[in-house]
């Protein structure tokens, strides 16, 4: 073995500009093209998984991976699969029945754009093919128990207890008092839970072991809390040409959020205490996860 | 090995009494409680899912596990999940977006019963589940490379190709002129692609080889091109007792259906047809086969 994985690891230079780049040519390509039979619905699941956005749950994902010692290029299927079921979770979130959302990342969104039926059925596509993309992770020479596991971690971290549960309770508290522990409740499985599956992904894919997989998922779960707090405190002072939709809607909607719950210095300081936390553990998992510390630093420090 | 696969099979008695009453019973418990958290969402997968059904799906699963020689029971999970994943399509399809039915199998349709966003919801959740029960077959006993394939199929068939890229079609033809030719392409988009699956992943399961595998599925595209015809001609005559939903919808909203298209004398003997090309097809395959044949029988003889 000698130093084989050393080399490995550092061979294509992992800095999050090039795990992005990496991400971007490969995500366009792993989607239909957009004259496939539906064109309409093909071209509405392009728009609404190829917008403009950060990528944070992709490149968690790889930067996870590289950060355990994989080669981060085996883990491009399952950072498609995260974002193919992000993308699916915010279409379906803005439709008319759910958030009543028209812009998100600064254009229309996929219903407003495309219509409502095409809205949900590129949303269920893009979860459907979420799937299709982790499956993959066997054809390329990840272990078939590891990509079997794989597929069942997105599963319940996009399912009923989790992410659409979140949502669910999300909806279902609009307009009513909700104290901090609720709305924590409803930030952990809304956004919690596929960003600490992001990380969980990326070790399991580079290999790692059931000890260190847990230890990235735990370390995702606060980063989910702090990047959803944080964004309910952009919401509610930024500008629409900032933060790429409309600013002030949950407050117009009365929704559950973190500093209406605790007051907004209170959320502010738990936001910052949460990224210092996640940020000493990975400085803690040594000079491979340079790249990880970098996504999260990018994440605790975004402005929109 | 002697004997042993033949005693093997026989050993439960599969007829599809026997699967369907296992079947039930397995699926009442793989979907979540009615009280976890959030409860109105787990109440609103159950209502959608647990309604009662002809469960041709999973009975095809099962019977072609038991058809190629393997257990069926180590198929249960994957007759979960293609029930999932119908129960699905159907909360979806009935969307005011969509279909806007207020009825099917007799009962409200989900978002007539627990509202729109719900509707969604369970439908989205019930995906999600689909491929958790799927790679739960690695649990079972099943080879995790064959648990890997099973999920990539079944997401194809769910995917925007597919299942959903069916219901698009669908929604666009509505109100236009549509040939044969066109409405044979939604069917099997939106009908054949999950039922070939189901008898693909039966045969999966049961260990057969990719020949016998792809001649189930041949099999299956067959059979769900008729079971749907079927369906159009039975939406044409039934009274809503008999067919659970309202009957005569598709004309009313002038849905693309094959009577319309090429007449109801020559849609009725086209699904004859097919009936019979895959029943005999179907005893080809031998004495292990008793079941399947009775499931496809009794598909063929339906009148709602």
């Amino acid at each position: 073995m000698s130093r084989r994985p050393a080399r490995r690891r550092r061979s294509p230079g992992a800095s999050p500009a090039i795990l992005r780049h990496a991400f971007e040519r490969y995500f366009a390509r792993a989607l239909p093209p957009a004259r496939t039979t539906p064109p309409r619905l093909h071209q509405a699941m392009r728009y609404g998984a190829l917008s403009p956005g950060k990528r944070l749950r992709p490149l968690l994902v790889l930067a996870a991976c590289d950060a355990v010692g994989g080669d981060w290029r085996r883990a491009l299927p399952a950072a498609a699969a995260v974002e193919c079921a992000h993308a699916f979770s915010l279409i379906h979130d803005d439709l008319p029945a759910m958030d009543d959302d028209d812009f998100r990342r600064g254009r229309p969104t996929t219903h407003r754009r495309y219509g409502e039926a095409l809205g949900i059925l590129a949303g269920d596509a893009l979860l459907a093919r979420a799937f299709e993309e982790l499956a993959r992770l066997a054809e390329r020479g990840v272990p078939a128990a590891r990509a079997a596991r794989a597929v069942r971690w997105l599963a319940a971290a996009c399912g009923s207890r989790e992410l659409v549960g979140g949502q669910a309770l999300d909806l279902a508290a609009e307009g009513r008092r909700t104290d901090g522990l609720a709305v924590r409740d409803i930030h952990r499985r809304k956004t919690g839970a596929l960003i600490a599956c992001s990380l969980q992904l990326g070790a399991l894919v580079g290999g790692a072991g059931a000890a260190r997989v847990g230890e990235l998922g735990a370390l995702g779960r606060r980063l989910g809390l702090a990047f959803q707090i944080h964004d309910d405190l952009l919401n509610r002072g930024s500008s629409l040409r900032r933060l790429g939709k409309r600013a002030g809607t949950d407050a117009a909607r009365r929704k559950a959020t973190y500093p209406r719950a605790v007051g907004e210095q209170r959320a502010r300081l738990e936001a910052e205490r949460l990224y210092a936390g996640v940020a000493r553990r990975i400085r803690g998992l040594g000079p491979r996860a340079t790249a990880l510390g970098e996504v999260v630093l990018a994440a605790a420090e975004r402005v929109r």
